[in-house]
């Protein structure tokens, strides 16, 4: 295993299986003896959940895209800084549930102009990329009656029809084309267990 | 007065007598005519304000100085959408104790590879100055004396030793040249009506 750690990141829409996935794949990474930090966005250290609640709760129009986009960053630099930098120093393999990818693809999605702002904040405040991204691919309709199935208060990110669903697919494959180096994309349409073979195998790949 | 309002910030050392003097200037410009907004930073908009309290509650280092500024700057973006531009719009006169040249001296002191940060931050996220900037230059040891006879647990800001007082005091002054057309220095070691009237008087032509 490297020395510097390795920072593997989930992506995909919402009820794509990230945190089923994620689990499985720290239990099987852990089962290969690596010491494995699970963490997830937004959130993600004591100050990030603060300021995830923040953002989350209340009413959806209180803070304008652009303050929302502020707080994410901030809170994405508390838990760089705080769980997922001092994690890689020791070694660790940290896998984070979304990271900067979602905030391209739904910031960006939601007002093109977002996205360059997203970027230049994200250069100045942010920097680091994932080692390696799995980007959990999956039909719409699938995605969405999952969701929907356990929607709590504060998922409001979720209440979108099928239209926006797909697009949202396709925003995430299109950054998946963009970042290509790091990005694995992987069929969410399977069973879970060969959902999560796939993930295993390529992060075993990734790790050796 | 200007279709378009007029924005007047309030800069200086902590205890250089802003809060006093920004309420004598807006009883005047209100007995003027102006209809006057008076407002605050951090904080100055209800989500500012639980963006303040989020920052300088609690443990001083519970953040690093980059999210305390990105935070901050969050917080300005929501003061300066629902509190400043709809008064300029309407053609108020808004004072505002502290804006973004407060950032500049105290994170720019703090640490000085941050200023960088704020400013490319501000162009980013803010990009409005001031109309004209009233800086409360004062003696340092005054200025103290004053900040500590107050001082709330909130204020964290001010504990500090009377050469970082000093050293606030040139920052201002710093800045006062740096942004020159906009910044008036005025002497806050006069008594408090000479002040008063100095401040009436460069806020008066002003507005003219």
């Amino acid at each position: 295993m490297s020395a510097g750690g390795r920072f593997i990141t989930f992506e995909g829409i919402d009820g794509s299986g990230k945190s089923t996935q994620i689990r499985m794949l720290a239990d099987t990474l852990r089962g290969d003896g690596y010491d494995v930090v699970l963490t997830r966005e937004p959130g993600g250290s004591e100050g990030a959940e603060e300021i995830r609640s923040l953002v989350l709760e209340g009413d959806p129009d209180r803070w304008s895209a652009e303050t929302e986009i502020l707080l994410f960053t901030a809170a994405r630099r508390d838990h760089l800084e705080r769980t997922i930098l001092p994690a890689l120093a020791a070694g660790k393999v940290v896998l984070c549930d979304r990271f900067a990818d979602s905030t391209r693809m739904y910031q960006g999605l939601s007002r093109g102009d977002l996205r360059g702002i997203v970027d230049q904040l994200h250069r100045l405040m942010i920097g680091r990329e994932p080692d390696l991204t799995i980007l959990l691919d999956m039909d719409p309709a699938t995605g969405l009656a999952r969701a929907k199935s356990r929607q709590t208060s504060e998922e409001r990110f979720e209440d979108f029809g099928q239209t926006l669903q797909e697009q949202m697919r396709q925003g995430f494959l299109a950054l998946a084309k963009e970042y290509a180096p790091r990005f694995r994309v992987i069929n969410g349409d399977q069973p879970l267990q060969d959902v999560a073979h796939d993930v295993a195998q390529t992060a075993q790949a990734h790790l050796a």
